[in-house]
């Protein structure tokens, strides 16, 4: 039986997040009832990340098992097909290599961050970034965010919800860049607790607007308390953007453009 | 009596163009009914651009007449809060300099158009660009674009409806660039007829996809035929990004980020 690794694209606003839930149109729930049109069969779909409602993907990743062998873009025009009434699209599609899983296999989640600093809301990007309604000190954000890069215990920006067993994460990158009045954070490691990004921005946002130094950054990090996190992001400014695996997919769709 | 000048940013999708209709609703009536609601005056605005249904804008100026005075900033968030209902925004608000019309005193018109390739449609660009699903030759549509610079008869990239008196103008910039599958052409004139971008863009898909050498594109142009047209691009990818006054506006509104 071939397993498939998916490459999706997702505007996850209308979506109650990754995974199928009691209520709602769940992203995985959208390409399973494709996958049920187009092959039959009704396998289960497992995903590198749990995105939560609002959190959209550039580059998500999924493996599914099929009984029937298909051509890879035949799958991947097939499922499109099929998604046509929802925000989603297969990217890419490929024979997964042996002892392939998506959510195990990863060894590295990369994921972006927009916030729009400025006075009027957003009106091209509505759903698409964090508003914050005034000026914001993108310098100071960006060197307070070299305090959280490392192995740290991340207890402070993690969700009381989060399944994970171990608040231990390595925080290989954190940037802060911006283009205007629009600022992009870049988040990689090998994987992340839940919460742990949007935790992470809105606190920098307190060092952004003169409330924080990074000194009150770096003991938010030490406290090991989620109640010395600042306010948690909304789901809204978040995408991810790319999965590593040790093979990666040759294929040029995971680059760049149009979000 | 002050006249004021809006900057203003709208995403197109939902709207009939910019211009007043007898149905549907236009940017302009939008932003009418939001002066309306603030002022209770009822002065007609008048706009640099008059965008078709679907395009957007990041950066369209507008001028207004009204017999109150107004703080720009709080005429700026109160137009801000009536439109909230609508994706048109109010980026900036200027008392104008003597003599100021958006339109005519207008030096320079700047438009994006985004185009996504690659074999997937697009989820988070949806309404955003224009997708074509193929690869697509970048550097030969960069290269051909330079035909068309200049000052030039554009009757062959002039919609049938177009009311300019001349078909000549000088088309300062046509760039091609990409990121990733996206490609991204910025065009800068004093001003362009109707549907001028979106023919010569159409146009230039037709080199990108090697169906027409750059000699054929000047062949196009020196045609001076509506006939002679590559295909119309459609109006989802068109940006109006900035108009340029002799008196730029100081404010940081306008720059960057967030499309």
């Amino acid at each position: 039986m071939p397993r498939y690794r998916l490459t999706i694209e997702y505007d996850g606003t209308p979506f109650v997040g990754w995974q199928i839930q009691r209520d709602g149109v769940s992203v995985q729930g959208a390409l399973e009832a494709a996958i049920g049109k187009l092959t039959g069969e009704t396998p289960g779909l497992r995903g590198a990340g749990r995105t939560d409602a609002g959190v959209h993907a550039r580059g998500q990743v999924a493996h599914v098992d099929l009984e029937k062998e298909w051509p890879p873009d035949t799958l991947r025009d097939g499922l499109n097909f099929y998604l046509k009434s929802r925000p989603v699209v297969v990217l890419a599609a490929a024979v997964a290599p042996a002892g392939f899983d998506a959510r195990f296999s990863a060894t590295g989640r990369h994921y972006l961050y927009r916030i729009l600093a400025r006075r009027a809301p957003p009106a091209l990007a509505r759903n698409r970034v964090w508003w914050i309604p005034r000026t914001i000190d993108f310098d100071a954000m960006r060197d307070a965010a070299s305090v959280l890069v490392g192995r740290h215990d991340f207890t402070t920006f993690r969700a009381a919800q989060c399944q994970a067993k171990s608040p231990v994460r390595t925080l290989d990158r954190l940037d802060v860049s911006h283009d205007g009045n629009e600022i992009r954070i870049t988040a990689s490691a090998r994987s992340f607790l839940h919460h742990q990004v949007r935790s992470m921005v809105g606190s920098l946002t307190r060092v952004g607007d003169g409330k924080w130094t990074s000194d009150d950054l770096r003991a938010a990090l030490e406290a090991r308390d989620r109640t010395a996190c600042g306010p948690v992001a909304p789901a809204a400014g978040l995408y991810l953007m790319a999965v590593d695996y040790n093979e990666r997919p040759a294929s040029d769709e995971l680059r760049g453009g149009a979000l």
